[in-house]
């Protein structure tokens, strides 16, 4: 009696890239290539877009050395895409084109690296089962450096740019320590984060105390009062001489206005898109007059393979790991979260939750993760965010930068005849 | 018959900070405090202006564990300060008050550590023996991540810089590339250099050929032709699928006009003072729709002492302690130099050079460093660049952030009854 094949294994990338999803990427397919229930281990080039329109790439054909090397590569080695599967109702021809592309190359794993809305098309997949007649098993992979995720201690990607953020706000407030007497006096550092303010709040362990620098941390989750933010800056300046402040890109007035929704319009009249370090930051220079400099860290920040958080980037494999064991085994319709033991010294374990539990909902920074002025990080969050940001992870380096790997991305051959517009 | 006291030495850093100016500090003040020619040292708080106003700060009264991390701290140490020394005949005041703190102090060295306007202050001291009969030694350290000064193969502060943008735009163009398909094609990076092109030079190692990121550097010295700049933003984009700029702050039109002075207003119609990146950025919007990030990395590119080039530690220490060792045989009004003995494997050694020769002159990227389309650089300039970024010198880490170090910076006993107002 002929025994039936193992079925084959999809993963995918989706949404904005990290530092670690690589190394989540590794972990799956380090797990995946050795489990005797996955046949061929295949990757969707561009996220999930491979997938729609059959470009797979065929993992087995990477070298052991580029598999190994996308735990210190950052970015999306197989390509990420920001696309959401609509609902089944909406768009039933894209989930019957994902049953065609994966009853064509025997795939019975799907394995979803992403984060909230990514969460939800993992979610949509692992119902084809019960929907369309095509069963699936289906695991994502929390992957988001906004740290927004629920029911996970934290999400990879997360700690590496707050050690990125922190790292940085260090070291440019020594910059400006050291200048202000005689020149800048308030620094602005614009960050990510559009409605949760996790990696602002990781500026924060740069200092100590309300006295060390950031000075003033400018939250999503705090309504801007300008009046109130503008005193604290002169406080600043006259009593230490300096104000270093970090927004995050998501800070915004009671209303809901964005603090990056100037109005700005350029020479011609057109509407200057600008970050909201500028904004800020000439807030300052017309109520005070203070001598200021700014700066966007943008994909800077979550692409810092170069100063990953090696607790993250541990995470980030183990979340990968444990997707295709919880997949070999046939939970269906889960994904991985990172389960906090204790806090110092730092212990963690893996666990899961139901994808219908995290798909599209954002954690934010709970109150009491705030400084009681608001402009600030407490306590209790500061042992919150430390133990992610521990121990250094360097990539190898070749003639004074990081080397790192290149995927060959060699082409599973195609077996279907119909394209697909995506 | 008693014997003379050796003079003591004066130590001061000048304009903007670098991630390794604490790193010649280090050089100084360990070549100093070692030698039987030299007293007392003493360091400038907030650089000459803590000469001026008598505040000095005793080094030999710091930690020999403080100094030693002067090595891997970035800032400036002691303070800095944007001052400029007027010529003798505009300002004699000050040179007579700085002779009265030396004198008061018996202050026979003076170590001046900067650029070129530096330099230009630090020829003027020395020439205080000759024209107003206060003979000092005094000697240039040179500074500038601008790597602007003329006479030294490269200048402390620049490897540093050149090694956080060559990494940051490698990693950053990893994230564009991975999500091109769908999301953001065109990335802007806006790098330091106002009057010459070396920082944005840099960039240009992260990719070996045209094809590889960055596509596209706009130089200050290269005139910005606008139509020119969007064709090849469309081409890469064709070609690539995605497109990432590097801009120096400096670039400009032919007529001398700089891009960042776009004439920006905010909805109150106040001048709003913006970096060129997002002016870059909504240039390529404008004309070619394509969705876009950009990034400023500011202060974050010169402090990056997280990220630092071990060749600029070493040579940012060998100047410093050259410094002394010149001083001390009685050189005035020189500076000293890296002279490039080999390309590969780089050699190189110290010389020096007048501080006539340096002060208040740019070097700046010469044409065969640029590539023919003026977008890129040269196999030559590539050549140049490749050494100065060479090996990794990583800070000490605790708790997941760089343990940099404080100085005490117990001030010296004031002589002098009189106040000066700076």
């Amino acid at each position: 009696m002929k025994k039936t094949p193992p079925k084959n294994a999809f993963y995918a990338q989706s949404g904005g890239v990290s530092a670690v999803i690589n190394a989540s990427a590794c972990g799956v397919i380090h797990t995946a290539l050795r489990s005797k229930h996955i046949g061929k281990v295949y990757a969707g080039r561009d996220g999930i877009v491979g997938a729609l329109t059959e470009d797979l790439i065929d993992v087995g054909r990477e070298s052991a050395a580029t598999i190994r090397g996308l735990k210190y590569t950052p970015a999306g080695a197989f390509g990420s895409a920001r696309f959401k599967l609509k609902g089944l109702e909406q768009n039933r021809s894209e989930y019957q084109r994902l049953i065609e592309v994966f009853r064509a190359h025997n795939i019975g794993y799907f394995f979803y690296n992403g984060g909230n809305d990514s969460m939800d098309t993992a979610l949509k997949v692992s119902q084809l089962g019960a929907s369309l007649g095509f069963p699936i098993t289906c695991v994502g992979v929390p992957k988001t450096v906004d740290n927004d995720l629920p029911h996970t201690d934290c999400c990879p990607g997360f700690g590496s740019v707050a050690k990125y953020v922190a790292v940085s706000t260090r070291e440019a407030a020594l910059d400006v320590a050291s200048m202000a007497r005689t020149s800048t006096k308030v620094f602005v550092l614009e960050v990510m984060g559009r409605h949760a303010g996790w990696i602002a709040a990781a500026a924060g362990l740069a200092g100590r105390s309300a006295a060390e620098p950031p000075h003033v941390i400018l939250f999503p989750e705090v309504p801007f009062e300008q009046q109130r933010f503008l005193e604290r800056v002169r406080e600043c300046v006259n009593s230490y001489g300096y104000c270093v402040i970090v927004v995050s890109e998501g800070a915004a007035y009671a209303d809901g206005r964005f603090l990056a929704d100037a109005g700005t319009r350029d020479a011609f009249g057109h509407t200057q898109l600008g970050g909201v370090a500028p904004v800020v930051a000439n807030m300052v220079r017309e109520a005070h007059g203070y001598k200021f400099h700014w700066a966007v860290a943008d994909y800077l920040q979550r692409a810092a393979r170069h100063i990953a958080s090696k607790v993250d980037v541990e995470q980030a494999y183990a979340v990968g790991k444990a997707a295709v064991e919880l997949g070999v085994k046939g939970v269906n319709a889960v994904m991985p979260t990172i389960v906090r033991k204790a806090h110092r010294p730092y212990r963690w374990s893996i666990g899961h939750v139901p994808l219908a539990e995290v798909a599209n909902k954002e954690k934010k920074l709970p109150p009491d993760y705030l400084r009681e002025d608001g402009f600030g990080i407490s306590a209790a969050c500061r042992r919150y965010l430390e133990p992610l940001i521990a121990g250094e992870a360097y990539p190898p380096y070749r003639n004074g930068l990081p080397e790192y790997v290149h995927i060959r991305g060699a082409a599973v051959k195609r077996k279907l005849q119909s394209d697909f517009k995506v």
